[in-house]
C-alpha cells in the first residue's frame, strides 16, 4: 500500500496558465508533493514565475518524460493535444497514473476523435473521463484520466442528472461566455488586450469540438456557441432546454439535489443565478435555473473558474479520488 | 415650409448617459440646433460635463416642459418612463415632435403595456415604433415616435426581414449581451465597479419587458436573457433560430440583402460574424450569421452601441427621417 | 495561558470587501476559529454572500458589541473610522484584543489625528501600529491594534528601512494606483463601472489623510497622490525618491534584504520591477527598485493586494503575530 | 496655389492602430481626400478592417514610396521606426510634405538621436517638431513634420508654458499610465489580454527614449517613468515640479490661460483634475493642476487620447496648420 503523504507528482507544463495554478495548488496540498514541474520550448524559464516566488520553490525542468516516469507517481498533463497524444499512454504503461488536461482522449467515437484529434487513432486501455462527479468509479480504477475542460464540464454538470432522469426533451442550447484565460497563454491577435478590452465576440459557431463532447455523455444534439468576453478567469454559461411533458419546477430541483448531495465542488444556487465572481479562483461549479412551467421552458446557468474547475483543480480533484486522498485536498 | 437649417431641438435628459451622447451628436449636427438641453433632479449640474466642455456650450437648464414646447420645433427625450409617460403627448400636442426614447409608448396591446407601464393607460394619437429600417413612413408621419432600445433594435433588425419573409420556424431563443452604460448612470450595488468587473451576471430571465416588445414586432415567441458583461458601451445579441423546412443559406442572405439595400446603418457582415468593438461609438448595427442548412438551424449575431444605435443614434436617426434631413446627419 | 486552538475571533464589519476577505481567511486558519461574524445596517443580510456558500457558515449576527466582548478573545473590526473609533477602546477594556482596520488610532499626534478623525480626541493607552514587519514587539503587547491600509502599508515598507538607514535625502513623491475594491463596497459615482471604465483618475492631491500617516512612521516630507485605475484588487506605488550624497546601490540592496530577511510577505524582486497581477489575492508586498547612482535617483516600485496585505491579510497577521501563532497562519 | 478642396493625402501604415485612426478621421475631413492606404507585410489585409466598412472605402495596397509620391500632396506616416526613416526624407525631397509618427525625426542632437535613433545619422533639411500649439509656423514652413508622441505631448503641453516663463525650479518627475493600445497592435507577452487585466505595470525606468525627447524640449531634467493600466485608449501624466521661489498659483493659472488662449485642443481644468475618460476619443489634451504655495510644490494632471492627440489626431492637425486649412478640420 502506498504512503500517499509521500505521493509525489510531475507537472508537465507547467508554466502556462493551467500549469502554474496546478503549482499553486499542490504546494498548499497537504499529502500530494510536487516532484518535478517540467516545461518545454525554448522560451521556457528554469524558474517559476514571479507570481509564484515563496510558494512554489525549486526549478522548473526540461520536458522529459523518462523522468517523470521514473520519479513520479502520479503525474499532471497541461500540454498541448498533440504532446499529451505523445506522452500519454506511454506514461500510463511505465505505471504512472496520469491526469490529463488535453483534449485528446475525451472522445471515445473513433470517427469524432480522429477528426478533432487524428493524433490519436485509437484509444489506450484503462481511460477514464475524468468528471469525478459522475464517474467517480472509473476515476478510481483508471490509469489515464481525461480531465473535461471549462466548457464541457459547466455544461455536463448542468444537464447530465436531467438528461439521465429524463427530464429533457429536444435539442439544447448552450452560450457561454468565457474569459480570456481560456485561450491560453500565448499571445495572437485575438488575445490582444487592445482586441478583448470593450469587446465580446462569438467564434466556433457549428465548429467548435466540444460540442461532440458534450454530446458524447448527454446522448442529446447540442448547439453550442462559445463567446470571449473581456474578463482574465471564469467562464459562464446559458443554457436553453426543454422539458419533457409534464415535468414540474420540483422534479428538478429535487433531481439537481439528489444528483449533488454528496459533491463537495457543485453549489446548487436555486433560482438565483449564480455569476462568475462567485467562482473565480476557486473549484466550485455553481449552478441555478428558472422554470417556466407552462410552457416548458428551463434556463440553467453554470459557471466556473476555467483554470480551477475548468483545468488544474479539476485535474488535483481527480488525482485526490484517484488515490483516495480527501477530495477536497488542496482545493479550498 | 420649415427651413430646418433653423430646426430647434430640445433635449431633456441631458446629464445622463444617452442625454450626453444627443448632446454630443446634436453639437456636429449639420442642420438641427441645439436650442434648449434640460435636465432635472436637485444634483442635475449647471453645465455640460466635462467630457463635452468645448463641444457643447451654453447651461444645463431645469426641466421645464412649458419652455420646451415653447422654444422648440422637436424635442429629445432621455427621461425616465414614468417621466416621458407624462410630459410626451402633452408636447406633442403642443405641436412639438417629440422622440422618445423610453419604453413608455412602444408597446401598442393595452394588456401588455399596462402590466410593463401602468402610467401609460392608453396609447395617444400619431404614435411610431422608431425603427427606421421599417417604419420610415410612419415615423416620417408621427407626432410621437417611440424609439426602441438596444435589446429590441438589435433583435428586430437581425430577425424582422426573415420572419416577414416566412424563413423561421418555432421559438426563437435571443441571448444578449450588455455592457454596463446600458444599466443608466445612477450607481447600484449591480453597477459597482468591483461588482461588474471580472464578472458575468444573467438576468431578467422570464421576465425582462423586452421580451414583449419583440414579439410584438416580430409575430413569433421569444426566450430573452440579457447578461451584464465587463465593458461599457455595446451589446451583442447571438440568436437560435429554426429555418422553415427547405430554407436555403442563399435565401437568408438575399433576404437580408434586400432588406437593407438602402439601409446607411445597418452592416451585413454575412459569416465574419460582427464584434461590439467594430459598432462602439457608432450607429451601425452589425449583422453577421450562420446557416446548418441540414439540420436547418440559423444563428446570426448582432451588435450595435446600446448609446447610439440603441438610444442617441437612433433617435436622431429617426428626427432626420421625420424631417427629411439626410438621414445620416450627425451620426457619421 | 491560552489553548489557542480554540481560540475565538469575531469580526465587525463582515460584509465589506474586507470583511468578506477576513472570513475567507479564517475559513482555512488552522488555529483561529471565527466564532461571530456581524454586521450593522437596515439592508445587512443574514447570511454570508453567494460567493462564500460552503466556505463559511453561520449566520451573519446584528452588530452587538456585548456580545463580541463576551463571546470572544480577539475582534477583527472592518467598520468606518467613526464605528471603530466608539467600539474599539471599549472592547480592548473589556479585555478582548482588538485588530483594527479604520484610520482612527493610526496617528499619534493629537493635532494631526482630530483634524482626519475628529473623533478620537485621546489615543487609547495600549495601542500598536500595526506593521508587524517593523512594530513586532509592540503588535504583541498591544491591546488595540490600529492596522495600517494599503497605502501606507506599501510606502512604510518601501521605504522604512532606507529611512531608518538614513539612505535617503529630501521630499519623497508618492505616485499610488489602486483597484476601485479600495473604495469600499457601497456604490458611488466615482465607482461606478462605467464611469471607471476605460478611465484613470487622481484624486486628494494635497489633501489625503494617508500622507501625514507615512510622514508620522517615515519622518520624512511626502508627497501623495493616489490614483483609481479599472480593476479590482491591488495597488502599486512608483515612489521617487533622492539618495543621501554617496549612497551606492549596493547599500540599498543590503539594506533591504537585511531588513526583510525573515519577513515571510515581504518579497524583495531587485531590479525586477514588481506587477500588481503578481500580488493579487495574496499578503504579500512586492518590492522592486532602480538606483541612477551618478544623479543619485532612486525608483521604487512596491504593490500589494488592498484587501489582504493592505487591509484583512495584514490584521490576520498581527493576530497571528499577537498570539504567537505561526506568521502565516490562514495566509498562504 | 492648391486647390486645397483637392489635397490629395496618402497614408502609410494604414492598417495599425494610429493608420485605423488615421483613415477614420480622413473619412470625415472636409478638404483632404484619402489618395491611397497602403500597409505592408505578408499579413496586410487588403481591405480596411471591419470596424471601418462603409467609413472607409478602396483597397488598402501594398507599400509602395514612389506611388506615394506620385499619387498626393501630403503623407501621414505610421510606420515603424526604421521604416520612416528610409522613407521620409525621400518622400519630403520629391516635393510630398511628410507628417511622421514615428520618433526617428524628433531628437536634434545627433548624439542622443543615434543613441535611439541610429537610423538617422543627421537630421535632413525642413524638418519640424510638429507640436502645433508651439511650433505653429515651423510647421507651416517644414516638409518633414515630426510629430511627437503621446507621452512628449502631454508633457510639454503641461509644462513648456510654465518652464518658458521661469517658473519651474529644479527637477520634474512625470509618472504616466498608458492604455495598451500606445504598445501597438503586435501581440506579445506583455499586451497579452490575461497579463494586462487586473494589472499595472512599470517599465522603461532610467530608459525610456521618450525622456531626453521631453528634456530637449524642456530644457528642464526630467524624471520619466511610463506604466501599463488596464484600459485601451488614453494616457494620463501626473506631474511633480517645483515652483521657482515666489511663484504664486495665479502666476500659474495666467500662464497657462495665455499659453493656450487660441488653442482649440487644450482645455484648462483648473484645479478640477482631468480623467482620460473626458478626452478619449477625442483631439483635446486636459490639463489641470494644484498648487502648494506654501511648500512650492506644484501637481499637473494631463491627459489625452494616444492614438488621437497623441498620434493620428496630432497629424492632422499638423496637416491642417501646414495647409492652411481649418486648425480643427476632420478633428471634433
Amino acid at each position: 500500500m502506498h504512503d500517499y503523504s509521500q505521493l509525489r507528482v510531475g507537472v508537465a507544463g507547467a508554466t502556462g496558465y493551467a500549469g502554474q495554478e496546478l503549482l499553486r495548488r499542490l504546494a498548499r496540498h497537504p499529502t500530494a508533493r510536487l516532484a518535478v514541474a517540467m516545461a518545454s520550448g525554448q522560451t521556457a524559464p528554469d524558474r517559476p514565475p514571479a507570481a509564484l516566488a515563496r510558494l512554489v520553490t525549486g526549478e522548473i525542468a526540461p520536458f522529459d518524460p523518462d523522468r517523470l516516469a521514473a520519479e513520479t507517481d502520479a503525474v499532471l498533463l497541461a500540454l498541448p493535444d498533440e504532446a499529451s497524444a505523445r506522452v500519454a499512454p506511454r506514461l500510463a504503461r511505465a505505471g504512472v497514473r496520469v491526469f490529463d488536461l488535453s483534449g485528446a482522449f475525451r472522445l471515445r467515437d473513433d470517427r469524432l476523435r480522429t477528426r478533432w484529434y487524428p493524433e490519436v487513432p485509437a484509444l489506450p486501455d484503462g481511460v477514464a473521463y475524468g468528471l469525478p462527479e459522475r464517474y467517480r468509479d472509473e476515476v478510481r480504477r483508471a490509469r489515464l484520466v481525461a480531465c473535461p475542460g471549462c466548457y464541457p464540464t459547466a455544461a455536463l454538470l448542468a444537464l447530465q442528472p436531467l438528461a439521465s432522469a429524463g427530464l429533457l426533451a429536444g435539442e439544447v442550447v448552450i452560450d457561454a461566455k468565457s474569459g480570456v484565460s481560456g485561450a491560453g497563454k500565448t499571445p495572437t491577435a485575438r488575445t490582444h488586450f487592445s482586441e478583448c478590452h470593450g469587446n465580446v465576440s462569438a467564434y466556433g459557431v457549428f465548429g467548435h469540438r466540444h460540442a461532440p463532447e458534450i454530446e458524447q455523455e448527454l446522448g442529446l444534439p447540442v448547439t453550442f456557441v462559445p463567446h470571449l468576453v473581456p474578463l482574465d478567469r471564469g467562464i459562464l454559461e446559458t443554457i436553453y432546454a426543454r422539458l419533457a411533458p409534464g415535468t414540474t419546477a420540483r422534479e428538478v430541483r429535487e433531481v439537481y439535489e439528489a444528483a449533488y448531495a454528496s459533491a463537495p465542488f457543485v453549489r446548487l444556487t436555486g433560482d438565483t443565478l449564480p455569476e462568475i465572481k462567485h467562482v473565480a479562483y476557486t473549484n466550485f461549479c455553481d449552478i441555478g435555473w428558472r422554470v417556466d412551467e407552462p410552457a416548458g421552458r428551463l434556463i440553467i446557468v453554470a459557471c466556473l473558474d476555467n483554470l480551477v474547475k475548468g483545468a488544474a483543480g479539476q485535474a488535483i480533484q481527480n488525482l485526490n479520488v484517484a488515490f483516495g486522498i480527501d477530495e477536497c485536498a488542496g482545493l479550498l
